[in-house]
């Protein structure tokens, strides 16, 4: 799915909702836990019950992996249950992988070519070599941690950065990593994660990084304000996936708990709604 | 398997050999193919042939995950047979991991309780509360990217980097990871990535780290040198795992591959033997 396909999209469902597939096995109704593959069965329902109202999913690869080969199975009839689909929705998989380049591009076959995901979220750590595996693929994405939603983002991503120790122009690490990917790819590409409890340093990334779509985690349960972000985040392509998981998925621990989770991404929409309405159509 | 218990196995194997399983189905001997499990036979060929000039295996994650679910089953099973050797082995998910608090605990969890590996490699990108979650598990480590052997390393782990714009001490970015580690936990709990190609950089990392555990990828195929690496990075507890791949797995791509691969850890483990009693014994 290309830059104006995904725009299209967003458009038709009036939603930039990402929904986060963070499907724990602790904490799923009980009532599926008697079934075979009750993780996929969560899925399917909460899928079907959000699909209109969303225009992403993303299966967050920890919960899946933590169930071991079964889990990885859980995760392939998801991601196959998703392509039945077709256009109607983007796939992210949240794996946050990088490595030398032929490791990186055995996870690029991975995700792209084994499962058939759309997008992909790579970490930066290991510059260069560790990210252009994953953009040989066409119409695929790499999706780059920038700025991230956790305390932890502090520790390096915010670090004040210079080339060598004769160059005096600083800037920080998380932009040193937007500025350094127009060297392997454009937004025709590549994305970036910026967390919604930085909403208010949008507006600088949106200097560096004005065409490129943002994924951004953090808005509920950690935290991030959706009004912020549109704010200060959105361009006239929309230019935002925002994600929310656990306010969706987990609405109701009960046999209710697929209405409820259309419930709460309805909710989610027509604020969407409203802010493209305002920003953009 | 604590600081004190690896410096023994090192003494008494006289080997600081780890051989990194990262087991292509493309590249492995064609006898193996019709097997039920290609990948668990060599890895168990391998082991067998390799076992008492080692002291550490180190499976690379996208090599088993590039299978699906019957990948992460040929994991299991290898690092299950590992553990019937005790305490004579110490094992390394090669996994690169690292996302926000919730989510690294559960990695931990994945590779730690459920696969019952001593150790994972780590991202520090996402900072604080991506790494500690590794670090609640006793006698188990967390293995930190800090320089890494490709030349992506050169982007952003080689940046110089200062905390705030007042701030005049600048260190670079992969030097900063490792004196932050320190907030969390100390050589008895982390170890760093260290490439064998940054081979004279050891010295300096010394400097910082002088009691860590390093372990250091790019020796043979990447071009680094053992001699070098053992000169300005040994510690007087060894301190350092030098991991071999291709070299020793690859030996042979016909049905003696076992027999090569002993060969080649054996010419090895005489260089590294010789190493040790120069430097330590």
């Amino acid at each position: 799915m290309n830059r104006q396909d995904l725009f299209e999209l967003i458009k038709r469902k009036k939603s930039f909702l990402c929904v986060g597939l963070d499907t724990d096995i602790t904490k799923i109704p009980k009532h599926l836990l008697g079934n075979e593959d009750p993780v996929f069965d969560f899925n399917v329902k909460i899928i079907d019950a959000t699909i209109d109202l969303t225009i992403a999913y993303k299966p967050n690869l920890a919960f899946y992996e933590s169930l071991g080969s079964k889990g990885l199975t859980s995760l392939e009839k998801t991601i196959g249950y998703l392509q039945t689909f077709g256009d109607e929705i983007f796939t992210i998989a949240d794996a946050k992988r990088g490595d030398i380049g032929n490791t990186s591009k055995l996870y690029a076959k991975t995700f792209f070519d084994n499962l058939g995901f759309d997008a992909v979220t790579v970490a930066p750590y290991m510059g260069e070599d560790s990210v252009t595996p994953f953009l040989e693929y066409p119409e695929k994405w790499v999706i780059l941690l920038a700025l991230t939603s956790n305390k932890g983002a502090e520790d390096f991503q915010m670090l004040e950065t210079v080339i060598d120790k004769k160059e005096t122009e600083r800037i920080k690490l998380f932009e040193r990593v937007i500025t350094k990917s127009y060297e392997w790819a454009g937004p025709d590409r590549i994305m970036f994660v910026v967390g919604a409890t930085k909403a208010n340093m949008l507006e600088d990334i949106r200097k560096l990084a004005p065409d490129h779509f943002l994924l951004i985690p953090g808005v509920g349960a950690q935290g991030g304000s959706l009004e912020d972000v549109a704010k200060y985040g959105m361009n006239e392509q929309c230019g935002i996936l925002v994600n929310s998981s656990r306010n969706i998925i987990y609405a109701s621990l009960d046999e209710d708990f697929a209405e409820k989770a259309r419930e709460e991404a309805n909710n989610i929409q027509q604020q969407m709604n409203l802010l493209l309405e305002k920003n953009i159509l």
